[in-house]
């Protein structure tokens, strides 16, 4: 069983559903000296906030965190820290319905057939809250990797079949609509586009992409280990997520050896890659290039629009799943790839350090 | 560091280097009772032997396999099981030219970024060589599948950009053509393409798809170890795999909820699904269908063609990789698919036991 | 770094400092369906909890434990189970002193040579506040282990010199008296001890013994995770614990193998032993034996006494520790052995189900 | 299961039975560029071996190791390093009549609980032979500790109730008697006590003490992960081991805490203990001083004096357990307590380089 923990030297353990007391986060492994503010993961945490528009849940979700332990005097102290963003509101009743049948694409139907019931308030353990610990612990990863002048940014890169233009990519849009989408124009057809899904009681998908950048090279186990394995489990760990390609990914299946490998070349007296097919990994390490990938949303299951499925009595019914539901999952899902990568990240880079013998020496040596 | 373990509860240790002493595995946390003998291994190992076509290595290779431990009057004793294969051919001198510069699109310039330096041989570790302990877990894993009547079953979707037509889908081909391609038309396209790509010293990639079938209900757990997210992790974990999708993968990214959900319905008594876009695992958990998983392969990066890179003493310089190369990795990565995806569920079936403790309770009162 | 995570199935994560918001765990791995209410937990702390007597720490501690997830209608969902404690007391300007010296006997150097500076507040991590999560995620291990018919009981076997007599053995005594010793008459004679050491500013230690009955045979895994090497590691990662043994532990280095080996024989139809001078377990593995082990507690390091020290300025100092501590803690750290037992046995019980193919055959055809 | 796994960062899987093609270890993590040749392997295993003396199985065991993989031009590569030795006698007709019952003392009866079968022969899995792999690996930490400047050396303290005098302490008599005592004169006694208990075929047991020196401040993690936990576990995972203590151990528990604690002063302008009565860990991390601990080892289990037990038929027999026994385990014992005392060090040493968020940007910065 288990499930709920990630990672090894930078490990978390995440906890909560959605309609009980809250849910939160613990990390163990966080090394001492850290600057650490709840501010720090209050940012992300609104960042990931429903609410500020038409396109994301509408209803009110004071996500507040607390910061339990760990931290002292505005830094990290090397123990575990603790964080926990209480329920507002936890509105039993309205659930009975719910709890009688499997809706279509939910987990509900798994979750019975795996532990014999499951809590069926608004989701439960696989509600779209649970990223909350993803995220605050995320936000933490962010603040390591800040330290050591590496960037994550993701942004949705094509929702509902609309993408993107490279040539209008400006990455400070990226928060300035409901998209999170680095272009706006595209957002504006993302919008007329998600307008008429909703009324339709229909929802729609799209592919999310992360960039990293400035990240030393050597980072990343070989074999089992990989950086890119890494992140593609991250990455498929987030509910509504099927599908990782790094790099070219799927278009390498389709191009020859001649187009697909990077030539190396000398840049400033350092080893550098004339092109990035490869997404900044070679053979599971880190080349020093940007690390790129992508990863596929399916569209929010939760639909107006009539449905069939069975009860838990066994009867075949007809179902349109009520309540407020974003339309889209793309748009939240973006700071939970930039947590799950942040992350990933960490820990592969503090596995590192114990790469070589001369520089554990010299480490203990000082 | 570490890197080379893979699995929590039926867990494995590969080892060795293209052209060390052996390459071999050990696998700690098979079920004692299990049948088990060389054969089964040997058979696995077959199959992904080069030497069959002009399209794989022709070099002999005979991956004679030993069992070393934790087997007893044919079967598992619950002890572990150390494999190994001995490497036939550790000409060293070849190596020399290659110890000096890095080729494009392979992990040397990693490995020396990462460790320092390399054992240049053959690729060393990077090398396929490397999958060799991989399969022969595999194996193990594969018999522990099928004494629960589960079935896992990879092949060549796509090679080149050339694609099986699923009117002609015939399994019993697949082992019957170069390019473990359960269409024989489709398996004569690619011959012809493959033909031409090597006469112009270049390559090609493709896309695997496997499908596994008879599952029960409830393996994998939420959150962080999904089933899809330990397949994704699985096979990006492989060589040259630049991407992964369950069900409908990158394409349920483009279409609506409406058309995504796969819909359930009563069907002799037990719930079903009407489609299966999903491919099988609804959060994470297997919904009892069919898993359906598809992974990129890039084209092999070794190619004869001339390629700019580097040299150790930091000179840019033109290369061509020589040496009898496979001009597709696709072929002999079937099976390491097959033996990860086994190797990825037998892990998840047994932590499944622990799930609820009236099952527990009856485990042990027998 | 990390560590505050204990368990691989049944798995926990710990945190919090003495004078933080609070302290807590998280259990990841729980199986659903276990009956579990916040008493079942708080009867546990209450246990632990200081302020039943003159030899324990007089102030006022209200442990109220709220869980915060996992639990649904009275039942473990499968899902993390959070715990809380908060802490009532957070003055930090009593700590003014105690910041600017290394107290003997405590972790206060070691932690600043580790982490580079620590919470001094009251201890911070290594207080002994921070067996709260353990004893509230044993408590819930030990409802896992009471559905199963296991009992886990521990207790003061000697404090201060002074032991218990066998023939005056009754565990209801245990919880009546302030010493948590099965016999009355040892714990007055404890008694009349600890406060000539108290007047004396000094402090003593003691010997924990515990036995767990009625488990089944089979637990525990050969080579490293050995049962006994489980409870070792258990046992000495409680904070004062120096030494532990199981069986007739350090007398079995200084007997003959005719006397220290048990013989087995035929009882009901069903191998039993003559003796127990293994404790339990053979090979690592329960022979279905009471085990029976014990642990040794050092004497409080916080003393009244005048001691030397050093203080940051790197200037030799005395100091004497005030504030009001227990003179012993044996009393209080039996719950905290009777936690890490059960948390050690649950995980190896979960991990026992997968060491046989028929039996997870079985385990599946249902 | 599984259970034939050690070590998170420097993590090894040993496998192999007495009677089976051989035993062996593999190293997952070993960090690259130390020097290795099998000599210094060897060496380790060589101290382990039987054959010395009268005292210790005369059979004849020529335990050649082979490094298979991991190791390039005399250094390790940072890949896994698996070694081999090869069973010279596989005779497996001698045990028709050990299979038909349980040896007391032995994992006979608990394997065939858990297993549902075992190998029988020679003791399979739980033969002294198992340590070959555990003193491999331990060769490979002892190299790496002694690149760091770290000694690690254990010895019998205690044999069959006759102890060392330390007025005599010579560590260079250790390896010249067949009892690894560093006192000759009391090897002398020890000689003359097991040729009496030999002749009436029975077996002793004794005390094994470790001491490591200059060992660094800072390892060890707080919490479960203690550098005192984790030797606890590992020298309990020792086949006859019944009891661990650091320090002053069991001692510890009857004096108080003014004669326990160690004064900390300044000495050459660093912090230093004036007593040692903590065995060198304060909190579970290291404090600077030699690190101690002693451990518990049974008699012999095999035993030539008749004893009663039953046979798989249920029947209660008498038997005398037949073959050359080492009439005492704890002179081969002393180099395993070596070798699984670097393992825990090493693991612990290489987790310790995360635990500063400052060091590890100054790590990454150069």
């Amino acid at each position: 069983m288990a499930g709920s923990t990630y990672g090894k030297q930078f490990s978390i353990m995440t906890w909560g559903e959605s309609h009980g007391a809250g849910v939160g986060v613990t990390i163990d492994g966080c090394p001492a000296g850290l600057d650490l503010t709840e501010n720090d993961v209050q940012y992300m945490l609104n960042r990931r906030k429903p609410g500020q528009s038409a396109f994301t849940t509408p209803r009110k979700e004071d996500d507040e965190v607390e910061i339990l332990s760990g931290v002292f005097e505005g830094k990290t102290t090397g123990t575990p820290i603790a964080m926990m963003v209480r329920n507002k509101t936890q509105r039993s009743g309205d659930y009975s319905e719910i709890s009688q049948y499997y809706r279509p694409g939910h987990a509900d139907f798994t979750f019975d057939e795996k532990y014999g019931f499951r809590d069926y308030r608004g989701g439960g353990r696989s509600s779209g809250r649970e990223t909350i610990g993803r995220v605050a612990a995320g936000a933490v990863a962010l603040k390591f990797l800040r330290r050591l002048g590496i960037k994550v940014n993701a942004y949705a890169k094509e929702i509902g079949g609309i993408g993107i233009d490279y040539q209008n990519f400006d990455m400070n849009q990226r928060d300035k609509n409901a998209f999170s989408m680095p272009d706006s124009e595209a957002a504006e057809k993302v919008k007329a586009s998600a307008i008429k899904k909703m009324a339709d009681g229909d929802s729609i998908g799209g592919i999310i992409e992360c960039v990293i950048e400035n990240i030393m090279t050597g980072v990343g186990d070989p074999v089992f280990d990989k950086l890119d394995a890494g992140l593609a489990k991250a990455m498929l760990s987030i509910g509504a997520v099927k599908g990782f390609e790094i790099g070219d990914g799927f278009e390498a299946a389709r191009v020859t050896g001649k187009a697909n490998n990077d030539e190396f070349f000398m840049k400033d007296g350092k080893v550098a890659k004339r092109t990035n097919h490869a997404g900044g990994v070679l053979g599971g390490i880190s080349d020093g290039s940007d690390i790129i990938f992508r990863v596929a949303v399916k569209p929010t299951p939760s639909i107006l629009a009539k449905q069939e499925t069975v009860n838990k009595a066994g009867k075949n019914i007809e179902v349109s799943v009520k309540g407020r539901h974003d339309p889209m999952i793309v748009p939240r899902a973006v700071v939970v790839v930039e947590a799950m990568a942040a992350l990933t990240l960490v820990d592969l880079i503090i596995s590192n350090m114990g790469a070589r013998m001369e520089k554990i020496a010299e480490f203990y040596e000082r």
